[in-house]
């Protein structure tokens, strides 16, 4: 798609984890070519789930035609899983687009609009459980491809993940240009990143200190199913 | 500092690369404790390099002792580089600050406003080389750490550069957390990140480029660094 304009559309929700949307806006505004819309019901700023209030570009009523779509997660994604009108912007816009991606909980955003049943996906390591109970296959990696979906795992993996979509859109010269000039070669500072590498009482800490907010996840995401079950029926 | 209130500061500049910020901002908030300012000199929204639009919280004339300020950086840190509203602002609050802190090109206005003077720092790799001009010893790593002064590398380091500072500031098992919660647990997709790593002629491609705008940036530091002689005087 070098050389054409590449329309690219990322849901700015209240209540989103705002580097879900920021780094992969990061790498796709680097994109040549590319046309960043940051989408929302009105124009109002947006605030994050830390108060970072950002501004949306477009309305989804007055969204153009887009090639990738892709959903941020964050607390904020409870409430659109039976968000009728954020839904339907979804089915709508994806059926145009070359590719249907989201970060971190986005994914269950996508699969509560129907769009990832039968699919791979992943989600953060936290919920990607969930993912199951919308017909979708979890996998745990980073990056999951399956077909025209690209789903990324928890917060920061927004980077791999839109390099990624980056590379598949313009291909791997432009995507290593990107990453060379965002200087991504990672140092954590600790084996900390994932519950695979992290000390297992770190992993069972935060587990039980986000229990009760993953149960109303959990119940929002059977809700979803159930809705979904109907819709389909 | 577990316990008590930590005020974070950073600077949202017209230009910035928005990650420089949203970045660190991600991982600040995540510090219990933590009070988050996103710092300019109005109220009125902020305009990244590629246009993602943020709202200030607090301005240079209300913003209360800081423990913490991060200076961010991108395309419009050279309009600050002779600044001196920007640049008093910083002085004034670095007199207080535990941590005085930069992201990518921030560190030249960290030294433009004589703040780095004698001290080991960071810079994106591009760039890097500019710090000698204004009294700072450059270093190739991603995070440097000399006394209260930390600054990170490029754009995506400010990701391992705020885990550092959190690390200082709430100790390394909150730092862990934030790091797991975050899922970071980079995985990129090409040796690319940095010209230590990447093919040779991907980076000369990007430093010819670049090289009219990495120019006009060495213009304003030579400038800053008579201005700083004149100062010092």
């Amino acid at each position: 798609m070098i050389g054409e304009k590449i329309r690219v559309g990322l849901v700015l929700f209240p209540e989103l984890t705002q580097l879900d949307l920021t780094a992969p806006a990061e790498v796709f505004g680097r994109i040549p070519g590319a046309e960043i819309h940051l989408l929302w019901k009105t124009l109002d700023p947006v605030s994050s789930d830390r108060g970072l209030r950002i501004l949306p570009t477009t309305t989804f009523a007055e969204c153009p035609e887009l090639d990738v779509i892709c959903v941020p997660g964050g607390p904020g994604q409870i409430e659109l899983m039976d968000d009728e009108i954020t839904l339907q912007f979804l089915r709508t816009a994806a059926a145009h687009c070359k590719l249907v991606t989201s970060v971190c909980t986005g994914s269950l955003i996508l699969a509560a609009a129907g769009l990832l049943a039968g699919y791979r996906a992943t989600c953060h390591w936290s919920s990607i459980d969930q993912l199951s109970l919308l017909g979708v296959e979890p996998i745990h990696e980073r990056v999951v491809r399956d077909r025209n979906r690209i789903t990324g795992a928890g917060v920061t993996s927004g980077i791999d993940f839109a390099l990624t979509v980056a590379a598949d859109l313009v291909g791997h010269q432009i995507a290593q240009e990107i990453q060379l000039q965002m200087e991504y070669d990672p140092a954590p500072p600790y084996q900390a990143g994932s519950p695979r590498t992290a000390p297992p009482a770190l992993t069972e800490a935060i587990r039980q200190k986000n229990a009760t907010f993953i149960e109303q996840r959990r119940s929002a995401t059977k809700r979803a199913a159930e809705h979904l079950a109907n819709t389909l029926e």
